[in-house]
């Protein structure tokens, strides 16, 4: 992948809104495979330089999520020795594969796990769009078990998840996101994603959850994150920021001395978070 | 009024979300004053019946309302004796507009009460278009005290009250419901008006009331609820119900097995409610 190619995928990867920190974490993973295999470079440190500021680069792109941290690490380690850089090529883009397979393979054991924790029958209340939630509503769909899905402002996650659990045959209600703490009376359960686990045990995931985790132990349900291992954030990769988009998106006109501010996440303290379901168990 | 003017008028009443309970219970005064002066009528008794009719309609045409069926009860109560149905219309249309000028001067009360309590400089949360909390927000425009205004999905009237904040000079910050958990972090209080108090302490209020009060307590800030006292809700008015708008409002296109749901109110338990401010204190 060019440099320009890269500012443009970057560019994509800070809009996106459609895929989780999952999905966008073997996106970059396979960025860098790309790269790996067609990056110029005169010898192998050129190769190695240019490789590690791709990485850095995508790494931080989405700084709330951690998962692309943690794998992008990992495929560093395994970089080796510059010396011969066209087998540089090939370890790096090896490993990318062999990581977007790990973390593919990880959201499955995790939705895997979750479901063997969710009582026959359940309804599932959740928000936003998590690849590994969705994983696990497939798993649930036609066992009679049945979803409670906020919209998701503003961009309305929610509503694509609903569109998803439409098509999986997964009877679901879809209220507004303030609506829900009364919808959440009907619900047995629960359940999001994650971008970030902290290692205080809080979660950062799409705003909103904050609110659901106080509702769900206000109304006495369990509130379950379900998440690959890899957005366990380690203490040495420092703090993590809350990404704030573009306030243009609520849709509101502007008005002398009123400030719109479109916080997309939130933290969960670990107080409220009854189990973190992985991969791992 | 005629019959054909009150079914327009109660439909008008039911779909409005512009004005909230203590304004609809004045225009549900307006219309019996105007009832009272114009609703042709054979003789006494058939006047009587006929205001009482119209008094019935208006008290139950916004059930998860109070005020209304209460100052309607008190205006029913004024009607006295139907042998001279002159003096009656008199009558009923005086105790209309005496209760409406009752309810205004409430509202007012109730605000200066609550500015006593918010401290000086105060970061102010709140959601929906509440017309005793904007009469709060006039109070302390100018004061140092600043807003933080959820948008109040589907409809948006955290916006309105964005726009009238905007227009009385008062600062203030809009996010969406989602996000109102994490920017209640920079609040020194949740204020918030009623459409019901319960004869427990509960609170019925817009949609997204419950989350907001959660995450008060959570936060360790003061949840008020501030409002006229004839929200409060006698034992023997019956249960009150959480009404149920439109689905179409959350402009979700239809998809197969997800039922979209639009309940507009929700009930806060009491234990949530640090304090009820009324014109009473």
């Amino acid at each position: 992948m060019t440099e320009a190619e890269l500012a443009a995928a970057l560019d994509a990867i800070r809009r996106d809104r459609a895929r989780g920190a999952s999905e966008l974490a073997r996106a970059a993973l396979a960025i860098l495979a790309e790269s790996a295999e067609r990056l110029p470079a005169r010898d192998g440190p050129a190769l190695e330089a240019a490789l590690r500021r791709h990485a850095a680069a995508l790494a931080a792109a989405r700084p709330s999520m951690t998962a692309p941290a943690v794998l992008i690490r990992r495929w560093l380690d395994a970089l080796g020795d510059a010396a011969d850089p066209e087998a540089m090529r090939r370890r790096a883009a090896d490993e990318a594969r062999r990581l977007i397979a790990l973390s593919e393979s990880a959201v499955q054991r995790a939705a895997d796990n979750a479901a063997a924790l969710v009582p026959a029958g359940a309804t599932i209340a959740t928000l936003s769009l998590s690849a590994t939630v969705t994983a696990l509503f497939s798993r649930l769909a036609g066992s009679g078990a049945s979803a409670i899905v906020a919209e998701s402002r503003p961009l309305g996650e929610g509503v694509v998840l609903a569109e998803r659990l439409s098509g999986l045959g997964m009877p679901a209600l879809l209220v507004t996101d303030a609506a829900l703490g009364h919808a959440l009376g009907e619900a047995d359960v629960a359940v999001v994603g994650a971008d970030t686990i902290l290692p205080d045990g809080g979660v950062i995931n799409k705003a909103g959850t904050y609110l659901l985790a106080l509702a769900a132990r206000d109304r006495g349900i369990p509130f379950l994150v379900v998440t690959e291992s890899f957005k366990r954030r380690p203490t040495d990769l420092g703090p993590v920021a809350l990404e704030e988009m573009d306030p243009a998106e609520l849709g509101v006109p502007p008005l002398p001395g009123i400030v719109v501010r479109n916080v997309y996440f939130d933290v969960t303290p670990a107080r409220l978070v009854d189990r973190v379901v992985t991969e791992e168990d």
